[in-house]
């Protein structure tokens, strides 16, 4: 099941897509509200709302407010070694906050204040019920599915400390979505950034050290996942600051990343006024 | 004006402290729902609610579920030093979740899993209007006012990769409050820390490198801060893990954190089972 968050003249509606069609899911205001009802996969199956066709339609990004969104460096083996680390015994952790998330055909505002923005596609897991202490074996019951997302990355304000932080939360910089991809849909495939349509990342989304099962458990061991949060799994090789000259996104660029089997990012660069 | 968050049979209220008194302010959960209405500061002088006593109120954590919270590190020149850095030319941010937070008197969570749980006294800012690029002068406009925050710190999962963010947000471990001082009634105070009555830390909140109103500017340079949001300012020297030998907090200690004019948390630190 697709489960995406669908801007109208009445707000955003949770809707599920069959083909070429979206359905609104009836009393949720996205597929974060959705998701925490414990019904939420059957109530999205059942839904009979207005419908809308998917061709033009205005997405959201697809949880627009997660409570919690986890950020993993340093998971894909490639990433690892371009930026000269070694391959780590635990999770690098960090976080963004809800207010850098667009849509999946939304502006990526390229602030007045950096010109080394950089692109991090991502596999992103969706939580659907709430947990501590999750074993690695219990993880899938936690999981509502995937999505694509793009930790768009402000190199020089995340290296002007030892913490990344402030080069992770850019408003209005972070692509996710297009939908919510149930786990028993998707079970890994190729990721790709293009950026005016040349290839610079190009790796299978399970070439990783940490899994998201594995994810979910250390983390919820920490802090109660609950539904909605989201865990951004890692970058493979490919960025642009590892590159030999270094390059970043220039205005009127368009980034476009992709997940096989889950469905593609289109964003436009367009600098802040 | 002194606001909290008080624990209610009927649900938390925000509620304005007078003297002995606590009166509720009707309509809001909490002082974060509060916050979010432009007239807060008006609306909350002139409540007429229900009253309680001061003595024995059962406190949530002022603001329970702030959209961000945003701490600063190596921002007292006393920790800097005591920690080996050098003084920063810009603020160093990272962050923690809202499931880390609990209320004044509340039990503090000691994990299983950890056995360094050390303290960090901090001056919290709370925002009390929405605003992007707020210039340091317009920075007083927009905070509305000061809380006390331990922004307490799992050293081993802190350290175990090169962000730190894993060490900072585990559940129920983050007390915040008594109250929300409104921002013309405090003007700096000494901070002190003690464990079962031993004073660990004991500097005036205004001995920063970067001031309230600087980190208002810097923050909201990158990223929109919404009402309710939290900048925990730092702590200054006289942590645990800097100590020779290192102390760290035990099962059964009361951890207690001061700020002269805005009050106190009295926190018991109890294992989890």
């Amino acid at each position: 099941m697709r489960l995406l968050t669908l801007r109208t003249e009445n707000g955003t509606k949770a809707v599920r897509q069959d083909g070429d069609t979206l359905t609104e899911i009836e009393g949720f205001s996205d597929v974060g509200a959705l998701l925490k009802d414990p019904s939420w996969e059957s109530i999205a199956a059942a839904a009979t709302g207005a419908t809308h066709p998917v061709e033009g339609a205005d997405l959201d990004a697809v949880v627009p407010a997660p409570g919690k969104i986890i950020c993993v460096g340093h998971n894909y083996r490639n990433h690892i070694k371009e930026m000269g680390r070694e391959v780590p015994e635990y999770p690098t952790l960090f976080a963004k906050y809800a207010e850098c998330l667009i849509g999946p055909d939304d502006d990526l505002a390229l602030p007045q204040e950096s010109d080394t923005v950089d692109w991090e596609s991502e596999l992103a897991v969706v939580i659907g019920k709430k947990g501590r202490r999750i074993s690695e074996a219990d993880a899938p019951a936690h999981i509502a599915g995937y999505a694509v997302l793009n930790d768009v990355s402000m190199r020089d304000y995340q290296f002007r400390t030892i913490q990344w932080l402030q080069g992770k939360t850019w408003e209005k910089s972070t692509p996710f979505g297009p939908a919510l991809v149930t786990k028993d849909e998707f079970s890994g495939g190729l990721m790709t950034t293009a950026v005016d349509g040349e290839i610079q990342q190009s790796t299978p989304t399970n070439d990783v050290v940490f899994t998201p099962e594995f994810l979910v458990s250390y983390i919820s061991t920490i802090i109660t996942l609950n539904p909605g949060d989201v865990i951004a799994t890692g970058t493979p090789g490919g960025v642009g600051h590892a590159q030999d000259p270094k390059r970043y996104l220039q205005e009127g660029q368009i980034l476009v990343t992709t997940i096989e089997g889950l469905g593609q990012l289109n964003n436009r660069v367009v600098k802040e006024s």
